[in-house]
């Protein structure tokens, strides 16, 4: 039995609200058990300057998380600079939601994908990924209606799911105290038809097995592909 | 008529929901019109160096906004660091907050103030000293209930608003457009029982008058007499 | 009676030396006490970002404090970065200037003024308003001997004084022994003719009343009255 | 043919030469092909704070890359701060050498490897984590010689290798110019004994199959199989 | 005939008036020629953490140079940071102090000299060097007097003057016009007894023979006894 | 007799190795002793803005230490920042390699010497200065082969060597040992046909006396004038 009392491969509730910011192109806030986090995607006209004159666009991300997301209260990251763990997570952020888009398509400007965690509990990246591709499907969908990007920039759901080795069984979606205990922690990035978009997978203590990553691999399928009916849900909402 | 069809001296609608953050000792979501604050009250043994063996408390504030709280997003804080604006704004919040507190009856304990701003249309400032008070004042009722504190160190109520002069008229609780267009631009601090612990008023182009600024002391007056009523009923909840 | 022995409307001895750079385009030496300010005004051919070519001009301004200006010594700010404090006084001295100016008059240029505490007794700030516009005044008559400028840009004088309720009395201009005691600090900033620019109060431990605040403003009448005076002399000298 | 013109299973030739270094505990110049990083082993009697009287040990790295190890010259990290890559990749370096590590065995002491890389072309943090596992076990033979640690601390050899998918190929260890154009790029960890610490793979434009997966994880096995060869040769050098 | 008109080896002007601050321990404003630069002496009652339990004493400098100092305005150092100049001149500065400094006589307690440059002429770290002995002097006298420390530790006067090679010809101090088109440059610190502390020279385009490196010694040899003597009258002052 | 056994007049033995970096424009690996700087020379098209369509060519330096460089190992610069001492010694090496240098024969492009110590053992600046010349040398030849340069730019080697009085004789070439002891520490940069570019010479504790001076000065001549045969030697190799 584990922590959560869920099932080993059970995700926790998911709900995905959309349109939650007055200002961004488009948002929503994504909560993944008690996992929260804000997704805002923002239009801007210019690309970084690698891309300038090629027609292509971007599409980057930032991740925060606020200093009482957490257990206990974390120094706030404007006043001491953003950790490695962030820069970490904000560069897989991106990669992620690049990995779905076709850049001649989108045309020369940039997205920016800003994932804040209001409240964490385990799995954050993962609902970032999650929720942000949610945040930048609504920021296209204005372009194309406003007729300024003729075809679909993005080619497919992205979504993302954690899986661990807890007590030497495989679980899915890992709140904070299952995360704490595991033995191998391992995230993954799938597209709704089911390609690898990135692994990620470490050993905390003992090493793992090539079965015991093949049972992840397997429960992070059906975890992506239910995220993925959710993205479709609150889009369609 | 002023731009949002306001009367002069009528605040936006105001709500204070208590207990959204799963960990932080005392919490709130004030809501002002469209602007948005979170506040969360964190308790931590240590006080700051100056008051160690003391016997006296400490309370502490601090300010963020996210980056696309507002129209246009805003360079992250935690990649460019704190901006003057930041500090003057959370060492405001703080002061304020600390001038209904009894330090001593606080005893050696910081409790620290986060106001993060999720979406912005003007006096983010204000609302983070109303809606900080509340987070604060549930965090010493949960010290008080569990005995750890046995005085009340909260010896008031302490709320905020902004006035402005708009086209030579005085108006209460300015949201974004109007604020941009003000000639003044003013904030108010004040106790339960009215007494005055900050103002801060600034002309933007021409200068004002005595006259003008007794106007806006009279708004402010009847404006923090009504979020302090928001902030008695957000508490009894 | 007050711990300096002035009466309670009674400003500090003020000298204001002129003309003491030999490089910068205006320049005073400001004592208001034993609070001792260098000031320079600097011209330079190109203003902000946001105003370039529109045909305005731009006053800003910058402080500073010597490590050994105060009673000990504070780890100078060239190691350690701007504090809040420096940078929320240096924001409040480029507001007040920029109050007396006409943005078309000064033409598309920018006018740094300098405020460097040499020797702090308390009310740096309101000294670096005052000798900051001298300095402003004078860079200002150069450039218009030298015909660069048609229409004087400074519409009228700006000067600073603090005010404070120390014991229950209000007190003109504290030094920083009275400061360090007064239960309300005040700062006001007012035009040779009386105009309001900007204004600043804050309760030290207990609140202020409206009579409180109202004879701290009429002190502060007298006392920037005295002050726009002393830069007539200085001027004039 | 791959671009490097070696067989899809070849490794390019390693070479680890021990004991560079005069003054660190243990040391080796790691050459795979043109790639070049001087690892070295600093042994330090105190850990961080969070293992201080816990008995155990701490093993950590970092990461650094001379400005022209590269084909053109990048900016100094010293002048510019560390990038969220060279975090990124020092925090593996750390997490893949504790996997092989039994901290209660090392006890109270930490031990800091430094990779720096003199010269590079593809596959740096892999080269990194092999030549670094190597410096690691040096120090700790040396601990062991002087009879400071009774039980071996190290329970396997780690080694690490990158594998990508080329052309539609999965290729073994990638030189930087098959790096730049792989469409998939992975990163694998392993033990001497075939266990798995870390795995990175992420896809450079399109997604990657279970099958593509699987057959660059099956090169890696021979890869890092090699590679712990050639760690015992230059440990027993 | 060298620019300023001066004879080859004639001084500036030299000024050296003391007790220019009402706070530190010790003070002086120093003028050489257009150069002047205010030197504090500040006593602090620890030392750096290696002399911490040795009884013996620190002596530190630090340099800065106010925006307005020089002809054009610099960016002030407490927003972009310390340069490398900066620490340069201020780690001679402190080298030069120490050495003519008995560290055992002084006694574990630190001075740490302030020379901040209110306007620069050439030559501001050599007129800091000689105004912070004269300050050093004045916070030494003052423990000596409180019977702090026994035995005086300055051994020695410590003054320091530039030299350089000026279309051919050895100068003596220059000035900042003579110094941008001289084609060697030389700081030398001396002692009271004519004891070489330190010397520093550098060609600017040609180099330098060892005839015209005599001759600057010579002329400094000169100088420095002059400064001394312009020393000890503003002590005995 | 010194620590290092070698007579008071004799060079530690140089190594210069050539060509060791697959991508810089001129490279080498120079030893003295135990002390190895890796030195390369990066060409790069564009110069300083202060340069920019002036025609001329600029040659600048940076400096580094690998952590474990030394005895025990130092915090690495790129994550607390480059130190004063750092950006001293990479300023000397910048302006002794421009002491050579005919920056109109060079034309507009900038040549970057990057200085990394390996390992250390005292005199790193100096054979960061001969090493780094040796790179330059190599790169430029390579402009001039390419015919992008007419006219050698390169007037005349440049070199350096450590003196120092130990124990009240003057030695050459300090090792750590012996620079540890030394009571006066001072460095000689030379050109090939023996004009000084920059002395720094530095009393440690006592003071020094002119005829110690000289006897530093004489050495030096015959140590640099070694240095520039093995750079001859390497160049040719």
């Amino acid at each position: 039995m584990r922590p959560s009392g869920r099932a080993a491969d059970a995700l926790r509730p998911v709900s995905i609200e959309t349109g939650v910011s007055a200002h961004a192109e488009g948002s929503c806030l994504i909560r993944c058990g008690r996992t929260h986090v804000l997704c805002t995607a923002s239009l801007e006209p210019r690309v970084p300057p690698f891309l300038r004159n090629t027609g292509l666009g971007w599409v980057t991300a930032e991740y925060g998380m606020l200093p009482r997301a957490t257990t206990s209260r974390n120094q706030r990251e404007a006043k001491k600079g953003q950790t490695g763990r962030t820069q970490e997570i904000q560069r897989l952020i991106g990669r992620a939601l690049r990995a779905g888009l076709d850049r001649a398509a989108l045309g020369e400007r940039q997205i920016t994908i800003d994932c804040d965690v209001l409240q964490a509990d385990g799995g954050t990246r993962c609902a970032s990924i999650t929720g942000g591709w949610v945040a930048l499907r609504l920021a296209v969908n204005k372009l194309m209606k406003a007729g300024e990007v003729k075809m679909d920039p993005l080619m497919d759901h992205v979504a993302a799911v954690s899986c661990g080795i807890f007590g030497g069984m495989p679980l899915l979606d890992l709140d904070y105290a299952e995360d704490s205990e595991a033995g191998t922690d391992a995230n993954f990035v799938m597209t709704g038809r089911g390609g690898l978009v990135e692994i990620q997978a470490a050993a905390e203590g003992a090493t793992f097995s090539r079965a015991e990553f093949d049972a992840m691999l397997a429960l992070a399928e059906t975890g992506t592909a239910q995220l993925v009916e959710a993205q479709k849900a609150a889009i369609a909402g």
